[in-house]
């Protein structure tokens, strides 16, 4: 018997959009053992909310966040709004009882993500933060490689995450366009919006980041304020390079910017084994790449496997082999993990707990691309 | 305002999954001016139909299509069955007055479509074939291209469909699963089946084939039947290779097979103008290849755009740069222009018109394949 | 002992100077047995012979070939000049008892390059005719996989040669840039310039062709004499396609021009079997493309084999892992096999014999290119 | 009139092969105004330099390579022993009036480097290091566009030199083979040996470093020593990856190991413009990969520009565009430009000066994974 869950979206932006597919498709691909109800979705501009509620299906709209979360109708809060109103929402949905999905990273630093963190934990609420791209199908494939023991000793991780939409100093700061150059909706620059991605993967695949050191830099060191239209100091990094020592003893580096003209979402990763390398490109999702040094000599080289098969993550589920899927399939995934943990009790990851974790390297990277000093994270060696 | 448009599905296979998904998707993302209802499903199979039905929210189901075109409350017939039932179903239909949708190649032979084309015309009623890969962006950015004139005086066309699934002698023929082994119920074998994709693009973006002559070759000679288990001779063509003469004085190669091992889904295309050329591949569909000409020689190459900017193709309405889509969204597209086209009064192509000259295209391969000469399609050069 | 082998050069154009760089290059990288010394190079045009000789160390200039061949000093004659003229000089070589080394294709026709090949089997001469990509490492290496029955049976063989250089009109015909044009100098165009490496190849992985059927064209129908100036008829083509049945039983797909805008030298092929595939594309000539079906389906791909480590064919003689090697090396790679042909008195393939296919098939596609009919080469099935 | 230039070789390696092929090759392809003589090799295991000689035809053989220094019919000394050598034979030979060519890096460290460049200028000898990847001809292109003002102001340069033939334990160190994992031998690990090539090209392409801060390792402890067998402490980085400030303002990162599985020689860099980007791979050296961001926007992609074209650097002395050309040709170019210098008075670049700032890098790098502190380079921001 399939059970209904009742879904109440807050905000109604880009996220908002990629979620509400997710709600709407996962149970037409996946057999999940709930069935996600588009109840309402809460705003303070009513009307781009409803226009979006009409859009989706929704049945109702809020001019509050408040009000959604305390409807008795509501099961799980969705949370779609900038990073400086995860903390106070993602509390409250706890505190009455709702399950409650965050959108990344879970707040702007490891002080707000905490409590948000603890507030879950003790309403015993299901939990989850919305790092999509564990579930593209072929980042899934690289886990389960890694997990099967293919790759032997770890001694190199490198991720990058490269855009080049901020490089017009005519891009504006604030607002809700671009709220991401605005520090104090943000919190940080890249390295919260893209390098979070990447942080995220990478401690799934590799294990916990024992220490590191950064750089960053605000190349536009004014923008126009996007809302009241005054020039006003960037607060944000615009670039920031890691060097990390994993907890494993690997070796990372890491990148992300949104000043390498020519990348849009150019979300790129590798790592090198004993036996074997792997690496992956969000352009390219599909695909992975994959290097098995057990391979006779001659015929030895790196293999670009079309992630497309009944037998690889997910892929069962969609069409038939050589026929791709795209980026908001990863949401749809996740949605259909999420529904599964619920039926089975076995959480879908990562939680806020899970999160917090990345968020702490954040915090970390940020610190050091001040002081210039490596910076220890206390993971066990 | 918004109408509403009921949709009575025949059929619940592969297909009837993927335009059940477009007609479901097309109005989050499109603003279409109709709004679709999956009214109901016709099926001999009910139990299957009913689990398709609950699966993606058809109200209600129909043992027999009949009952379904004959519904008053039924807009628009989509048929999603093997190619040998297209003719009889869709000239009901039509007689009923209802809008047709087919899935491709039109029906088996140019003499069973002819009826169909008729059918339609007669009736007034919107009719369109599912060649869906016209509206994947990047083939849809080759058109716009080629209308721009970017590559001048055209010298080569050529396409191949490249697939791998038959190579096992143990692949049955015949029933639900492989239908498109019988020569029976699909007309031929990969002629209709996927070169007849290649054959609807080309004649889209490079006009008229005026002749050819082909190689047809079928390496399995007897096959299990599904149904009932014995061993039958194997009618279809495993593959079939085609040279071209286009009416614009081109040249063309085409090719098809299921025997090419690695490949799962290669639908590739080229072609070559005076000034430039473009390529594509449906494994990685979301690129066009392009070369400027124009460029001067020291920067000249092989450009690859990453079809995901708002101003490409249908790109506006999906997510942002970088980040792709896949095989599904051109059914989605073809919903959206078809929806469009109702409200314009201006029909979204392929209509079964436009769709019965690749039919008649595939006849002559056929044709050739068995007398080794060449066919003289008629037209103008 | 090393053994001195003199070497009498005709021609002082483009293939003259790759072949005296291998002749040069190859004792240094490999251990052959005999010492190439450049004696004397001949043509007409002693000025530019005289510079040709003294830029590669040629001990001595002949204004006549003939003179070439009588000096009794000369121990190979190496032909590098236009096609017209291979037969005559080759047979005189043959007879004065020289080793005949000659630039493909044999000669402008079967019927013309028939006596050349009776001439040096006649004189029991060593002979080689410089289809050089059969000894690319990766082309060397896909040959060496065949052998291994790595790919089973085989369904499907398809190659190109796509150029892009005569799309001007301006180009003319004849003189000593563009004597490819001219067919009384060539015997054809495209398909015995650039397909014929192609069949070569083809022929050496695949096995004999049986039949088959062409379409040529020449699409610019006159040009001017680079000599005279005055326009004339374009006798060559300018395009081929072509279908092939092998007699293995698989299909075969072939196309040759100089109209593919943004091709240079785009030679490529691919041979589909029952277990794996193969593919090469001389733009990057260091790799090879595997497909391995009996990988487990889950880590199942394309791999690309970077041909540059010691246990590769040829390369323990080169660099190290990772560093490449270009065009010139198939030449160098020629030469040491030819004189390890000598030392080991088995002649390198291709002999003159083995050449003559090439021509015969060539002369096939011509032919059927103006009748329209299938060609029965008559090679047993 | 063409000059001699009589070339003395110390070592009789890899590279005097690399070397020896260049300056054997550079007059049949370039008009250099000098012509190389081979007249000596110098080395103490006089059977290995006795080969060496026979087959790339040097006359002569010495046992010291004092003696070549000494002898007055050489004109110029070329270095191709351990780095720990590098050091006195330069001075020495500058000394005695030669012309110096060193492989690089050119010494273990800036202190000792330091002294050589002062003896070539004190003598007033020409001089120039190996850093060949300059003038891979895409390397050179790339630099080009750069001078040509296509990039605009710079954001990022990135470079890796990824290689995986240490991960074994069983490598030993030291020894004629495995004197790069010497640090006696070697002065440091990959940072000397693999990236310094990405810093001479990055430091060419985009101005001095500023500062860095640098993370290294040691991933194999202990390994036998090739000559003793004994087990020794390892001296050298086994990987190394820096964090950079460019004097422009821009940011690097740069990583070097050799425990990347299956990258062989993957020297990659990239340069991020306001206006555009490049990119490049030694494993596919003949490809520059290009954003113009200029380009419509529907157009707009990285274009892989072949370069093989007459306009091409270097390009216009090989073959035909489409056919590649390798590693080796790189040194071809270094001594043709060498000759240039000669001929022209302006000397080819690097010299010892300009090498010094790549090792003065490489201190800073090794200093800074000692003390993890950020080290500035005095260069003007």
């Amino acid at each position: 018997m399939t059970k209904t869950l009742n879904v109440g979206m807050v905000g109604y932006g880009f996220m908002a959009r990629a979620h509400s597919n997710a709600w709407v498709k996962a149970p037409h691909f996946f057999d999940t053992g709930y069935k996600p109800v588009l109840k309402a979705v809460a705003a303070r501009n009513t009307g781009k909310a409803t226009a979006f509620a009409q859009q989706w299906g929704y049945e109702a709209v809020e001019s509050d966040w408040r009000r959604l979360v305390e409807r008795p109708d509501i099961d799980a809060i969705d949370i779609c709004v900038p990073n400086d109103l995860h903390a106070e929402i993602a509390i409250a949905a706890a505190k009455a009882g709702k399950m409650v999905l965050c959108e990344k990273p879970l707040a702007r630093t490891e002080a707000e993500a905490l409590p948000m963190v603890e507030a879950v934990e003790a309403a015993g609420v299901p939990n989850m933060v919305w790092y999509n791209y564990r579930r593209v199908p072929a980042v899934t494939l690289v886990k389960r490689m890694i997990d099967q023991g293919l790759l032997g000793h770890i001694y190199h991780y490198r991720a990058k995450f490269l855009q080049d939409w901020t490089i017009s100093p005519d891009v504006p700061q604030g607002g809700a366009a671009t709220w991401r150059l605005d520090v104090e909706a943000a919190g940080s620059g890249v390295t919260g919006d893209l390098l979070a991605h990447c942080l995220d993967t990478a401690i799934w695949l590799n294990g916990s980041i024992a220490s590191l050191t950064a750089m960053t830099e605000t190349f536009v060191k004014e923008r126009k304020d996007a809302v009241t239209g005054a020039m006003r100091p960037v607060g944000i990094d615009d670039a920031s390079a890691v060097l990390t020592r994993f907890a494993n003893g690997s070796l990372g580096t890491f990148e992300s910017t949104r000043y390498a003209r020519g990348h849009k979402a150019a979300y790129t990763l590798e790592i090198n084994g004993e036996n074997g390398s792997l690496a992956w490109d969000l352009h390219d999702l599909n695909r992975v790449s994959w290097f098995d040094h057990r391979t006779p000599g001659q015929l030895r080289g790196w293999t670009s496997i079309l992630v497309t098969d009944g037998e690889h993550p997910y892929l069962g589920k969609w069409w038939v082999p050589g026929l791709i899927i795209g980026y908001e399939h990863s949401f749809v995934h996740q949605v259909a993990d999420f529904l599964d943990g619920l039926a089975s009790g076995k959480p879908a990851a990562p939680t806020f707990r899970d999160a917090l974790e990345t968020t702490r390297v954040c915090d970390a990277i940020i610190a050091s691309g001040k002081s210039g000093a490596w910076v220890d994270l206390g993971a066990a060696g």
